[in-house]
């Protein structure tokens, strides 16, 4: 199973992300953890401490070590395992592996095309055994999707707030993932405060497309001053149980989803 | 003067540039307002009804049409005035020019450097009257710097919250902006809900760094749900005409405030 995270800027997809691969990471084997968006915070909100992320090997430095393995560059050679490989990258927590896309770079120097590029590669790529899981956090907005970082995972989650811009961003990353040939894009509902809200982002959406909602935290809020503050509390982990819940009995009930684990 | 505004995802980059662009339209002759976002909402926020911005030529067109006049796509030849080749591209709303950066692609098509560039061509050769304003609404995240598309702006605006990660991102925008050559970066700390926000947001900063505070404001979270939302209300508007005071007072106290002007 490979999903990304995806929504409007604001919308709390690092938070869900963290809480969602926390989740994974009380059922699965392995869970890879990777930040696509280069001003990251996914490291920190999983829990890792600042400093180390800012500190890691960004995976697209990932492409020399490989082609100086294999001559080429080519993935397919070094698999089915690049367990090798991929460690060299990784920061390891407990049963995750935090990986980053790229970091920061001068100001006026270059895009993150290629960090983009390699990631698609790195993902399409990736060889799962059915107790290991990949978690995305992509960046803010749709670059990530007319660019196809994101192409070949199983599911695109996309993180909604109540309202109507994230709603809107929400259809526009179902109507682009469309093209990347993902077909399943479930919402989950965020911030929520009230029934009204709840309603507001349910009738926006297919049924069954919604797979969760999280209430609003002042907790989070608060936290949010503190240095490693980690927000994924109990009340945020229970909910992203469930979703974990839905997210694995829609994969598991597919064909596809079993072909694709294994 | 030239200003782009930045910051992290959802910290209400829009909400401010829509408010900024309503209280410059009430002293400028003209103010430019660039939404540099893809994931475009900057129109809906100033007003400009849904699907009218859509409608709209994205501004990369306009190297097309300019290559075709001047035979080499050379900005110069036409300036000092632009005027009759930008008003192709805008929507006029009273006298505030809005434009946009760039439309919403197929997934999986391209990337968006080559808007980012003609961005950043067409911001650096406008000459303005010293009654004119252009006001950049940035995508969410960092790529714009280290992509160089706000090179050029006399000013980069970087909106916080009461939050670390949003603080780390407007220093981060700081550091990538000197590499650009802005030495004028300023931060407006916005959805302030108590005096430790305030406090936190102001220590985290030089002294007279932050232009502004703007409260955390219940009626923009609940319009956000409906069509055609005008968040900019009359209590945003105060805020931003005291930001806009001191944003001019500081232009036109400098030497190179001065010379940019005229």
């Amino acid at each position: 199973m490979k999903l990304a995270i995806s929504g409007k800027g604001g919308v709390g997809k690092t938070t869900i992300a963290a809480a969602l691969i926390k989740s994974f990471a009380e059922t699965h084997r392995t869970v890879y953890a990777i930040d696509g968006d280069p001003d990251a915070c996914l490291a920190a909100a999983i829990g890792i401490p600042e400093g180390v992320a800012a500190g890691l090997k960004p995976v697209v430095e990932m492409r020399d070590a490989i082609r100086a393995k294999t001559g080429d560059g080519a993935f397919y050679t070094l698999n089915p395992k690049l367990d090798d490989v991929l460690d060299d990258y990784c920061y390891q927590y407990n049963n995750i592996k935090f990986l980053r896309m790229g970091g920061v770079k001068k100001g006026g120097s270059e895009c993150y095309c290629r960090e983009n590029t390699f990631l698609h590669a790195l993902i399409t790529s990736l060889l799962l055994d059915s107790n290991e899981v990949v978690v995305m956090d992509m960046g803010a907005g749709i670059e990530h999707l007319s660019r196809g970082t994101a192409g070949g995972v199983d599911l695109m989650l996309v993180v909604v707030e109540p309202s109507r811009n994230s709603v809107n961003t929400a259809r526009l990353v179902k109507q682009l993932a469309a093209d990347l040939g993902i077909d399943r894009v479930r919402v989950i509902g965020n911030k929520i405060r009230s029934a009204k809200e709840r309603e507001f982002i349910e009738n926006s959406f297919q049924p069954g497309e919604v797979l969760g909602f999280i209430e609003f935290n002042d907790t989070i809020w608060d936290s949010a001053m503190e240095p490693n503050s980690t927000p994924a509390g109990e009340e945020l982990l229970k909910g992203m149980r469930e979703v974990r819940g839905k997210i694995l009995g829609e994969a598991g009930g597919s064909a596809q989803g079993e072909e694709r684990q294994g």
